[in-house]
């Protein structure tokens, strides 16, 4: 058993923060679930989140007598594709026996394709693409709210909110859109509604993306335009992946289901299911440090 | 001379707070410039401004033996059309002889119509307008950056970084408006952007405004198209101020000059000059307070 190893796999985002424990021996054991681990938003809490996540994976497992510097960790991050930030990542006085960084979007690529190299777009709270091919890495997207992140959730919600402002002061046709966000957000006029988002994180505009995709079904057009805008982005973004001829797409993260039927059918047919999720992605990284 | 009262009229908004002091005997004595006051983006500072522009204008009419005490002072401050925020302003405990508060918008409205009542509209770091007809007031826009303020140098600037970000990811179309955007932040490529303005604020936005209207004028498609989506916001915002038929409307602010010529010609000719600065219009306001 001197080759038994415990290895933590770490998906790190803007909303949550989730841990998979796997054992060289017995596999996958148990999972936890921490807050936001944004390190470009908020450093300490996100690094507190990946401990939180790993010490609860623990805990779901039921080896209370795992510590912390017996595990490897592999951690797949947002906000990492910025230097600065992958260097403070780097840089952290970690409690682990070993740990090994990247991208969120990486783990999620490793995951979708089974360990494969292949493609993955994400579209959630923000949206990206990757596509790995003979080693090299392209990256797409993923800049950050409110500058990028184009057709990801929190840009779904920002966009309805912005419509909704110029609506409510007569600046653009009115729009159904309008009454359910009001009433999700309690409020009855622009300056309650300019007052609650003051401060709005993206996960709280990301909140807003169903309603959006609601109105639009029901036909709303201000909502419709909205959605089709993004979703030529992410068709877009899927296509300078496909012309890197990855062996498969996949699409992943909360707003992929819903805004896969708005993409343009030259893309819509080449994605596919992923296999795993970004998690597991995570544990097959940190296995992968240890077989070169 | 029992009557002789100092005045400071203040005009405080996202990026500086300038102070004019007038004297009802001697007329217009000095003027004074502080950091930014918008009380709903930064409280304390802001009023930490507004002192200090105060005391510039003291020290500007070379009146040292003038105390805050014993001058009434009217302010108008960006972020103070939220009630939230206004509230915070009045109960704050301040060193003047009196205090009286409104928006920033309404004392540009009254310099810039010479104290009647009229329309105006700021295009600066953000967008607004307000009409002032019959003692009633109505206010268009101003809900702030990033949700509101459509047209504004900051959104300007943001629609250009936004534009940009995908441009470098091949998701639009190239643009020369990049070469100068990342000539301007002395950067390279796509990820050094979004770092550098992770945590831009407005201000930093509307400081890339000039270069979106350089690359629009000299023919720049993707520059053209922002400034001709910003501008069409300000025409229909010109046009719900001209439905309240005002006896005149004034456009000022930074972007307002550069803007002027991309309004739709139903609008432009119905905009005058502005009579006063704002600042003016806050000793104005002040000086109304005393007549009623």
């Amino acid at each position: 058993m001197a080759d038994q190893k415990y290895i933590i796999g770490v998906d790190g985002g803007g909303t949550k923060c989730r841990a998979r424990l796997y054992c060289t021996v017995q596999g996958f054991l148990g999972t936890g679930l921490a807050g936001p681990a944004n390190p470009a938003r908020d450093f300490d809490s996100a690094m507190q989140s990946v401990i939180d996540a790993c010490q609860a994976a623990i805990q779901n497992a039921n080896l209370p007598q795992l510590k912390l510097d017996q595990v490897h960790v592999g951690m797949g991050l947002a906000g990492v594709n910025l230097a600065s930030v992958k260097q403070k990542v780097l840089a952290w006085q970690h409690p682990f026996k070993s740990r090994f960084v990247t991208t969120d979007l990486h783990i999620a690529c490793i995951g979708a394709n089974d360990n494969h190299e292949g493609a993955v777009i994400i579209v959630g709270t923000g949206s990206c693409g990757l596509v790995v091919k003979d080693n090299e890495f392209s990256q797409l997207g993923g800049h950050g709210f409110p500058v990028g992140d184009y057709g990801g959730g929190a840009w779904l919600g920002f966009e309805a909110i912005r419509y909704a402002l110029r609506a409510m002061d007569n600046l653009a046709p009115s729009s159904s859109m309008i009454t359910r966000i009001l009433s999700y957000l309690n409020c009855s006029n622009a300056n309650d509604v300019a007052e609650i988002m003051l401060n709005a994180r993206p996960a709280d505009f990301a909140r807003l993306a169903p309603l959006v995709f609601d109105a639009a079904e029901d036909g709303d057009e201000a909502a419709r335009s909205i959605i089709q805008t993004g979703a030529e982005q992410i068709s877009e973004l899927a296509r300078q992946l496909l012309a890197k001829h990855p062996s498969r797409l996949s699409m992943i993260g909360g707003v992929s289901e819903r805004i896969k039927s708005w993409l343009a059918d030259d893309v819509a047919k080449h994605i596919q299911t992923a296999v795993y999720q970004p998690d597991y992605g995570a544990v097959f990284f940190t296995l992968n440090q240890f077989k070169n």
